[in-house]
């Protein structure tokens, strides 16, 4: 008997018909012998139906946050009862929890408030009583019993959380994916699933664009050392085991490739090189709440230097009217110069550290396929190049063949 | 300044624009210096799609209590973090609350929960901090933290007995009508509206099918001298303070009539007249869960006796199906008959009690308007009548003349 933590997101339990397949699924683990604590999202439009309603009471006004918590964890306590109720119906002995009655206890951020403490205490018992538990994702609570919500990619956290918290033997988060694969298979047909990953590998691909999970989810499980399995809730094929790295994962070089599209490149060109005016750009940008991807800065050859960074290319033009007044102080020469078309290209693999040359493996490829690298950038694990986008299949597929992942 | 607890029903916060006028009419009430809290109910039509969801993940099995609470009391959370979210647009101060989160206690019994405490310590702290408290009614917790919920007319429940715990200055229920008439202005144009009525007028005005309140609330205020007023929530007329009975009450005879139409007679003949008859009959309707109103055994003549009941008119068959067996077993030459088409004419009023001839002028009342009269019940304060649904009308206008009700 194992103790297993699962997690269905919203578009697996979109529909009454749905929830029957979830519980079908949490049913079955359970008839295997296995101890379950289900973690549900809110069913696929739920949530967004609920940001009308508050859109609509508020007008012109932001919705208090406070108050936007109390609203949205209705979406997954309404999942809960029904897949509780579902399972019951079956003959299993299921019961709900929210994340309050679950003791997952917050910070008092709203809206993206950060777990503190579980108390497993209540869930426990309910295993130990023979019962599935389906607990709410994406909700806690604060000490003094304000409801709270977690953010983005909410419900990954609370199964990983809660798996660390019950020290599951295992967490599955059911997605609509098969896995982590080493390419998206649209573009690389002849990707590979990958049967494990490193937490860094995965977090380093996260970040590249292969947005199976939140990175925050991913980097919480690395915390606490919480092995998962990211696989499909469509079908029963194994998916990709997500957990610390082995010496054996070391002796593949490349685990993946991740491509991210629609990206833009700002360059500032002729900063006065003193100190602080980097910081002076990006705390701009940062305040502007814009996301930053790469940023490339070369070693200055003159008194001044060239910054260049990427990001959504739907975020340039209000990149480009923060740092507007910034440009003026930086220098008379200072310039600023936005592209989009551009896309990124990255290469990861924690057996990178030990093996020279998969840089200039990657930079061959691509000079062989004659596609042009804008930029440069790496991580330990990681090297990323920026292409034009109207290459970025080209490359994914010469990059994919040069490192044998097919 | 007064604390003031309102309540608005489903239909008062139907749509994000209707929230928008109870946000409203809760502003301008703290605006002329009261301290407030809330109670709403879940928006019309939300509690009726819940309860088509659970329907459609339980097949034919009845959803699970325990969860059905938890998937309704979703309801009144959106409603009440809509209405705080409003009211905090608008620049007041307000905060939302589940009745868990209020402190409210109850007895395990889903979906019908009795309230059994409530700790009103942080509502009185949002109250001294200048807060709005919007608490959503119909639900509460266990004292192990499980949701409940409270059934039928629970958020009215919830206005009263929050209340009484915070020991508020008065209590104002917002519904769709303007408060309790002299009888329906529908069919008895020249009807008032009652300024004050006592609880236990107000009870026997709701148990003969005057409607704007179930009983169960009343019969709370009543127990815990909360005085409460009902009044529409689409305009500002004053309504109907219910409250206890008072000298001056007691100098209006009659202070109401009520009627109750779709109703149906049984009647049982030839019952064996034994110890233990009665009870065998109204057990097998209870456990049918069929509501009887009017009883009517008369004295024995003979060995036998005939007992007749009042019921909805929707509920014979079962009552005939179930009443069979029984039949049997009574006697011999026991018969059992139904009628539909039957109304119930009720006249109420404290003032009853000390004066003679109420009965002999309803009765003279209805013979001279030429309406056979089938049934008498009579309580202390309360004389009710069946008589055929055709005549139901004319026989409310000549009652409410007789007693100057106009």
């Amino acid at each position: 008997m194992s103790l297993i933590v699962q997690k269905y997101g919203g578009t697996s339990v979109g529909t009454p018909e749905r929830i029957l397949n979830v519980a079908r699924r949490i049913l079955e683990t359970k008839q295997a012998g296995h101890q379950v604590v289900a973690v549900v999202s809110a069913m696929s439009g739920v949530t967004n139906r609920l940001i009308e309603l508050a859109d609509e009471v508020t007008g012109d006004s932001k919705p208090s946050e406070r108050e936007m918590d109390v609203l949205l964890s209705t979406g997954e306590q309404t999942t809960i009862a029904l897949t509780a109720m579902a399972l019951n119906a079956m003959g299993a002995k299921a019961v709900s929890l929210t994340g309050a009655q679950a003791g997952i206890e917050t910070d008092g951020v709203h809206t993206k408030a950060r777990i503190s403490t579980i108390s497993p205490a209540g869930v426990h018992e309910l295993l130990d009583d023979d019962h599935i538990v389906i607990l709410a994702g994406f909700q806690g609570k604060t000490s003094d019993g304000k409801i709270t919500t977690l953010g983005r990619g909410g419900s990954d956290l609370t199964a990983i959380a809660m798996a660390a918290a019950i020290e599951a033997d295992l967490c599955q988060i059911f997605t609509d994916v098969d896995g982590v694969y080493t390419c998206d298979p649209r573009v690389v047909p002849n990707a590979q699933k990958i049967p494990e990953i490193s937490y860094d590998e995965m977090l380093e691909m996260a970040s590249s664009g292969t947005k199976v999970m939140q990175s925050r989810s991913v980097e919480f499980a690395k915390k606490f050392g919480v092995p998962f399995e990211v696989r499909s809730s469509l079908n029963t094929n194994p998916g990709t085991l997500v957990k610390e790295e082995t010496m054996s994962m070391e002796s593949v070089v490349i685990r993946g490739v991740s491509l991210e599209r629609a990206q833009a490149k700002v360059t500032i060109s002729n900063v006065q090189d003193f100190p602080g005016s980097a910081s002076r750009v990006f705390g701009a940008v940062a305040e502007a709440n814009i996301m930053v991807d790469m940023i490339v800065q070369n070693v200055s050859h003159t008194s001044s230097t060239d910054i260049s960074f990427t990001l959504s290319k739907d975020d340039v033009a209000q990149a480009q009217s923060v740092l507007a007044p910034v440009i003026a102080e930086l220098g008379e020469d200072t310039t600023i110069e936005a592209t989009d078309g551009i896309a990124k290209l990255s290469v990861v693999g924690i057996g990178m550290r030990s093996h020279s040359g998969v840089a200039s493996e990657m930079f061959a490829a691509l000079a062989e396929a004659g596609i042009n690298i804008q930029m440069i950038s790496t991580s330990e694990i990681k090297i990323s190049v920026t292409v034009a986008e109207d290459d970025i299949d080209k490359a994914a597929k010469v990059v994919h063949d040069a490192f044998d992942l097919g």
